[in-house]
């Protein structure tokens, strides 16, 4: 395992619980460290940690996507030997992973993309792995899925060859986004009536969680953020994206697969970050120039 | 029990089975022999079933939208008594039971809107009931809703007063709306590379039922549909929309709250239902205009 | 001509000078004193606008929607005679139209409603009038309007009977909300680029106000607009709407009609006014909790 | 002028007419021919038409973009001299552009990017021309925009460096999708109503060319199209899409900058060209899967 992270660390420990032997890796000394205390076998290098496996090797990658994946999978194509299998964990973008996976088969190394859910929660509840990758490595490895996923014959599978899983993470993650952002507009109109109705939001949630239509594990974690603050006072309307969301806009536009959701669920991520964005201070003055109407002027 | 269709029928079933008396009445003799078999108290009319029944009286319609339950209501005003009860059950326009809870209340009448989602699986998981009304009542009626909702303490709540519940009901299903299409999207984004990736969507369903952020009751229907037909392809692009989507984009108008999900989640539904839209034509007709862009005619 | 506010005082002055007698009502002194001095008749009172009319009179409407329209309708319903007309410039909900054209014609008194559009450049440049009503009562006005429109037989039009004239406006006003929204977004993805390209926007605009496919009177007000001000810096991006985009998305939902780009356009306004929408905060909220993924709090 | 096709080809006209002398090519003979008589003096290939040319050479393409383009520029890389200029007319990408810049530029070899908007009217009207490139270049070269444009000091200008030009052109067509859209959007919802109200749609559209906010060059397009079809009955809703508006949604996502309504003018496009989506079919299996609701089957 190259990568202890919130998501790696987890995944280590899981697979410790399994019965698996994991050696483990990461720049920082204090998560490595954590890992030893749990039972994996600690290495002072990518490198080292090569020589400590057996071959056929499996080399699991929890890294964030980008320069530090690119240049961990270049650094492991000079380690390992054919028939080696890397499994790349986090969320590459699935072009890049179809170029990484030509350039180790040459040498006759299986790249494995094994996009993963399941976010903090997969520690005690497993993860959903969608796996892409040569059927035979992904039959070799299948113990490993096992033990991360939530049980024999569920919570994993092979989707196709290499590439297909990270597609399909990346597609699973747009449909999280929309998910989301459906929630959370239903939230916003409650919200909105909640003093007219004397609504209870956190009541609501709970009512939804069984029985109904719109039951989900989202659902579980909106109702749990309610618990802790019910009116999530505390909390900027602040809203991060990661790559996949954006990923999955482009696949729509280069499919022509009109995605209207999905986009729409990223933009509001994109305008919760935005303050006094151009195209609303060109609309007053639009309205100003041909009506006369009054514009709001940024205080200083 | 007044209506015996889909919902109103397995309601019944429930609260039979619950152990409660049913007096049932609906317009077709058939619905209502199928009840009577099942253990129900058939009435011959509206006005039997009030008499039937032992004040302070609970009279459940599970009717259409609209006319029919406007009719009822208006009827029910004039058999039942002060301290008696109405529950509303179907899907009204919270603006209308606000105006029906009013006018029963001059009578002493009350009126109870249980938003109730669940659809044909209710019967055996239960319904989440979301109910408006006086909280009296509502801890009088509490057994009934208690033997209709997944258990004790789960599945309903009494979320406010009259209307609330029609209110919570009707953003529950704009919700819903939102989340069907991100799945869609989704899986439409998978087919468009199914031929790419020898994607297996069930296969990729069912991974994401286990340990995924997206697992929900809708992804288990969508993988129900998956099962029976892999590729939908006996079904047409054509869906309905019943009348809480479009109360939810009025009320966000109303209320000045963006839904852009939801709102896209309305128009691709009213999408998928035109052919040869004049939008489309006109668009065609403009880019011939200026740029003197081919035009595909209509076929005769 | 009733009320005198930025858009009725012009059309008075516009009437003048093309040689229409004008009596004038306001209920500000100081609007109707400027526009007796510019040669309209002031009237005390509505009662006494009417009285120096001859039969059969035209009273012009130029009021805000709503209550006020409403009360003065009502007031000309009692004081007006039959084959008398009023023309409802404003922005009335085509709905109230077609009932108020109603109960004005059980008295024998014709309701023409003249949408208008042009804003404070109407004066020098002449309105676009959509106008419903009866089509001889029509021609009988038609030197008003031709007295108010760019030219003869040029930016008016019969457009159908009451009420017609207000859904044609309704639906220009749509239009127009989501072209300026198109300019918006345009113009901002410019300016996310002007540093990287020294890109000047007031200078682009300038460049697509001749010979591209983009030019038109909006883009002439954006370009006065970054004339004024290049980077619109001290404008805040909070932009108000008026009722009639909201009307356009009710009526889209009403008539099963999607319209993306108009409710895309009205939504963005409603945006423009939230700060920390719940929505938002929600988003972050799940974010935290299916994934860690930090959270802002709102600075007290 | 390399590229005599509908754009190419007027633009040599425009120049003839000018006083501007020029040397032309294309690979067919037919569109070549009638160049030549028209005035322009006809070259056999591309090495000709660079030999027919005094240093400093200008040698403009208007060749579809991609790999046509990609080819000329490589070919015309081997044959120019230091300080001779290509300007590349054509719908590049302009990150495409940022690349061959930089390659010619090492050879000495000037690249402008000079956005053309004005389709099949440019000829008798003029285009707009948005170009990036250095700008002693472009002063250089101003006679031959100046003769392309509506006039003097209009319609063209140095929008930045090379890139630049086709940066601006593509925001400039992705507002252009947006203002498309709402355009139709507004017609399609008076169609809805055009039976109720007995609307005459090119009347309206006639209407609002003068005086109205929405008036633009795009609605008199719209009004042409009418006037030749009223009721466009003839045109299927099939609407094709270049890569601008592609390009402008994926930059959006990049720069993070949300573009809800040029993002759903590209969406109704793709939508346009579907039948039966995917997405469609999903949504109802879904509803019969919940709750028992009709489907439709695909007519064999």
């Amino acid at each position: 395992m190259v990568g202890l992270g919130r998501m790696g660390g987890n995944m280590a420990q899981r697979l410790l619980r399994g019965g698996h032997t994991v050696v483990a890796f990461d720049q920082s000394a204090a998560a490595l460290a954590a890992n030893v205390s749990e039972g994996a076998a600690g290495a002072d290098s990518v490198a080292d940690l090569v020589g400590r496996l057996a071959p056929p090797r499996a080399v699991w990658l929890m890294l964030p996507a980008g320069e530090v994946t690119e240049a961990s999978m270049e650094e492991l194509g000079g380690l390992l030997a054919p028939d080696d299998a890397i499994i790349d964990g986090g969320n590459a973008n699935y072009k890049e992973t179809l170029r990484r996976g030509k350039t180790l088969a040459e040498r006759g190394i299986h790249l494995l993309d094994a996009g993963t859910s399941g976010g903090i929660w997969g520690l005690t509840e497993g993860y959903s792995l969608m796996v892409g990758g040569d059927p035979d490595v992904f039959r070799r490895l299948e113990p490993i899925f096992q033990a991360l996923a939530p049980g024999p014959d569920r919570g994993y599978c092979r989707v196709g060859p290499t590439g297909a899983g990270h597609f399909t993470k990346m597609v699973h993650n747009g449909v999280e986004y929309g998910l989301m952002q459906a929630y959370a507009e239903g939230f916003e109109l409650l919200q909105a009536k909640q003093d007219d109705f004397d609504l209870d939001l956190l009541a609501i949630g709970k009512t939804w969680q069984y029985g109904s239509v719109v039951r989900s594990w989202l659902l579980d974690m909106a109702v749990r953020a309610l618990e802790e603050d019910g009116d999530l006072e505390s909390l900027a309307s602040y809203v991060e994206d990661s790559g996949e969301g954006r990923w999955t806009v482009n696949e729509s536009v280069e499919l022509a697969v009109p995605t209207p959701v999905i986009t729409a669920a990223l933009y509001q991520r994109f305008r919760s970050r935005q303050e006094q964005p151009f195209s609303g201070r060109m609309l007053a003055a639009l309205r100003n120039q041909f009506g006369g109407h009054a514009v709001r002027n940024i205080e200083p």
